[in-house]
């Protein structure tokens, strides 16, 4: 792999601690030359499906590159280290299912190799520093792949189950995959705007309750305050309040199943 | 305009999703050499009041360049997009009132320009990313701000209302613009320090409350816990609690109407 | 002092205001060439103690050069601004103990400068923006730190307490010292894994209440939503959840007094 001037950095660690500067310092230590895109860091802690799913939206939009993603509820155990690559780009991370979905995204995954860690021991609890910050500086400095370790069969990396998405005449059910700053809520299920009449009314029912929204193509397509279903920019189907927080408003959150009904 | 280094970049996106990341991989794809100071992407959601007097009062201290902001509550609709020209930099974002504040700031609006979007028509809720931060990679490369769309005459630039500020002879009315996060009060009052002897005993009258203060310079000029009335590093009247919260003290946040009697 | 490329970043300003964006410009304005990496920005507002630590903790993974560090509840008082050299790096930051442990972690004080302020005078309360951060641009430029102002004889640095912390053949008693993002508590006590058997239940003891927990070596090694007790990645006791929020859980933060006995 050539020298490569982007890594963007993905994780859960959130912004209370030192976690993310600390990588960033590994990153600088090792590999000076390298820019760092703080792609997100408040993942929802330990939810790999949540980072999967950030990863994935974001990376056709990121430099090619190295992909640095740690979302690792299962660090200090036997879960594998891994590189991937995909297109241009090399993704690292645990072997827990949270680079797959961003290496399709990236045009699938071409080969994938354990990273090995090297002497000293890495700590049990904080391999972003130790284990994942060094590989990733070092396939920035140019190293190849497979320098890293032996290499993983493609049908033994771990993957996540699809989102369970079930359409029929009448509703549409999924789930709330993803809530953002604004409280708007993103769905599993993947929209197709032309088949969406802005302003028809819609009935959302989770947990017992039901709402009524309006299908629009932005926010302000319905009156302050209200629902507004409608495609995201990143192709699904999301409900957001216009002016408002829907996460709030309808205290729901990632996990949440929802129907969607005409 | 010549080819710039720096891109000063504030949001309402919060960190919980991707906005922002995805921001600056567009960025970094269109003007690799450009580096990008974020300045804050907590500004309150979809308050275009807030963003425009953070950007404002942060703008003398940041490099010259492409300033990229956004808060966009009108996001798909028919407002424009605009590049305003003040100082030696290019303000981009949303034609709401957000830049001209900072413009003012940077010396004050030279010309605006309308930005006009290319092949592929923009998503509906995410101009970030597929109008306003290529605009500023444009423009950070080089690009004279005149060949983004045609100009903007200067009267139709939207602005905000000015604050409301009344002073008598024996109270000053003003409100609660921000809240940062050590819970500090900023109001929309310029305050003199000159004309405020510290030590002075103040009434705070709010919401049909009302709180003792004492004027100090600095937080420490009170006793621990106390309420402190101070001119801020922006210039403006501020309320804090000596080693406390005081938005959390007084339940108190942007917007809420402050008098202050001697 | 050579010219030196990166400035470490650590404050309690938070992300709500656009303090931490207006030092990121000072710096940028001043030391273009430098670069900046954001330690972290959320310390607990005004615990120099808090701050002290994540700094230390951090400091020995940066790379080596300026760290920048305002945790500064006495801001615009009588307490000194100083430049403290340690290892290869030069420490700013106000005078009140925040810099000492970073230091030791970085080889021990070699010496230590006041930094006199310039026309125009600083603000009384952002002297992130007015005397820290020029500082920092000035040695990342190459300043030496004597230049700043008159040296301050070691004994005379301000240095915090050491953390209480009793063992006896019993129990050992400590208190939370940092709560990260994932509600980990990070104790004031220094771990020694080998003497701690993987599986053994422990008593947690704090404000009257008593928890059982079990010692690992990482959070996987207990059940699912039990407490693990570990010696974490910077080599102190701590307490997680399993999958969860140890520090929600509890109720407990920094400051809780906190006795382990077998």
């Amino acid at each position: 792999m050539p020298r490569c001037e982007w890594i963007n950095f993905l994780t859960d660690y959130g912004h209370d601690d030192v976690y993310v500067g600390v990588c960033h310092g590994v990153l600088a230590r090792t590999a000076p030359h390298a820019r760092v895109i703080d792609v997100c860091h408040n993942v929802p802690a330990g939810s790999v499906k949540a980072g999967a799913r950030l990863l994935a939206k974001a990376a056709p939009h990121l430099p090619p590159g190295v992909f640095l993603a740690i979302v690792d509820p299962g660090v200090g155990t036997k879960r594998r280290a891994v590189a991937v690559q995909a297109g241009e780009s090399v993704l690292v991370g645990p072997d827990n299912g949270l680079l797959v979905p961003a290496a399709d995204a990236l045009g699938g995954v071409r080969a994938t190799f354990t990273i090995k860690s090297h002497e000293p021991p890495p700590s049990a609890t904080f391999h972003g520093r130790d284990v994942f910050a060094p590989a990733a500086a070092e396939l920035a400095l140019g190293a190849d792949p497979s320098k890293l370790g032996p290499v993983v069969p493609n049908d033994s990396l771990v993957r996540l189950p699809k989102p369970r998405v079930k359409i029929t005449p009448e509703a549409i059910m999924g789930e709330v995959a993803l809530v953002d700053s604004f409280g708007n809520l993103q769905t599993t299920i993947v929209g197709d705007a032309s088949s969406m009449p802005v302003g028809a009314r819609v009935m959302l029912m989770f947990g017992g309750r039901r709402r009524v929204a309006y299908v629009g193509r932005t926010f302000s397509d319905v009156a302050s305050g209200k629902l507004v279903l409608y495609v995201d920019s990143a192709g699904y189907l999301a409900v957001a309040a216009n002016g408002g927080n829907a996460a709030q408003k309808l205290g729901v959150g990632p996990g949440t199943e929802l129907t969607i009904r005409r």
